[in-house]
């Protein structure tokens, strides 16, 4: 069955998603680029670079995704709603090769650009954006990009089947926090921790199947 | 020279040190004993548990210490205040075998328990504390016990050497966070992270020494 996933989403300690003070200059505030250093070394991200655990996650990002779901916030700097020729951070061919879904109360016409990419503008509940990013996907599974309020909302309306994040060890004190709200998630999940060399931490939270598709045990 | 660390305290993924709700029967409130039961597990903590990575962190926080800091929070539930029979939830032989500086803005006398605890009661800043305790513990290292809003005063205060904290992989939602206002402190730390098969996380912080005995390197 297709699923939502979430992949290479990356927090403080204290479990910040990004920084504050964001700008186009700064897209992720005071955070900079440090939640994202783990992944430049990566070989995913330019070849020649480490092929150990955190490549192995990192490359998890793209197979079998047919769309993704995005949060203004991910999408452009604060205000680029008033600037109708902003089309992303990412220039005429984006990285994401699929419709994307970006949510905004200020929704505008779709945009096509290279590579297949296009983004489509959708003033919806969680519920509403999976469904269309699904009916697009075809099939294939939908990413969850971001950012921390947009997949605390996903995760607190319990519809993220696939949950992978860095935790980077750096202390930002403020930002967009991940976890707020979301006490006794872990019952909805297995969770597993392993840590890289490079000082991360990749937290996997997989959701368990409340379905009984696979029946009972024979035993 | 002597050291003040921290050893063995758990957090939950959003970074609560205990959870909300306390009371005498409920000491860690709606946390429950979940941060604790990797612990528990340990051969350290019972004889025949594991002993692997879990076990050898648990394990350095005996040796080496000359006296205990703690907070209010640690030493009682909340209205021992205004119970002068308290003396603290450990019973006749407490596990610390050392003095013990509690951290109160309500002091009274202290109190002499077997196995070589004693309890002193202090209002003090937390310079003021570790100096106190440091002059009891004779050139040997002292122990800051918790809860999370006393480790983070003295981490604030730049007067912690080592912190050794164990993410449990559950979401508490509410409590006491170890990690507010602590912006920019892993420039003042080495931080190792290892993940165990309990599915803990073991984070350790080592102070980089801002003093210049060692020299310059002879390169």
């Amino acid at each position: 069955m297709s699923e939502l996933r979430v992949h290479n989403f990356a927090i403080s300690l204290d479990g910040f998603g990004t920084g504050a003070g964001l700008t186009r200059d700064e897209p992720f505030g005071h955070a900079g680029e440090r939640l994202h250093e783990w992944m430049f070394a990566t070989d995913w991200w330019q070849t020649g670079g480490s092929r150990g655990i955190d490549d192995v996650f990192a490359r998890q990002h793209g197979p079998g995704i047919g769309a993704e779901i995005m949060g203004a916030g991910k999408y452009g700097y604060p205000g680029w709603h008033e600037d109708p020729d902003w089309t992303g951070w990412w220039g005429a061919n984006p990285p994401f090769h699929t419709p994307v879904f970006v949510l905004t109360h200020q929704p505008r016409p779709s945009i096509e650009l290279e590579g297949g990419t296009s983004f489509h503008f959708l003033d919806a509940s969680p519920a509403e954006a999976l469904a269309a990013a699904k009916q697009a996907a075809n099939g294939q599974d939908v990413r969850l990009g971001g950012g921390a309020e947009t997949i605390r909302e996903f995760l607190a309306a319990g519809l993220v089947d696939y949950l992978h994040v860095v935790v980077v060890p750096i202390l930002l004190g403020r930002g967009s926090r991940l976890w707020d709200g979301l006490e006794g998630m872990e019952q909805d999940y297995r969770i597993e921790a392993v840590s890289s060399p490079a000082g991360v931490t990749h937290l996997t939270f997989t959701r368990v199947s409340t379905s009984s598709t696979n029946g009972t045990n024979g035993g």
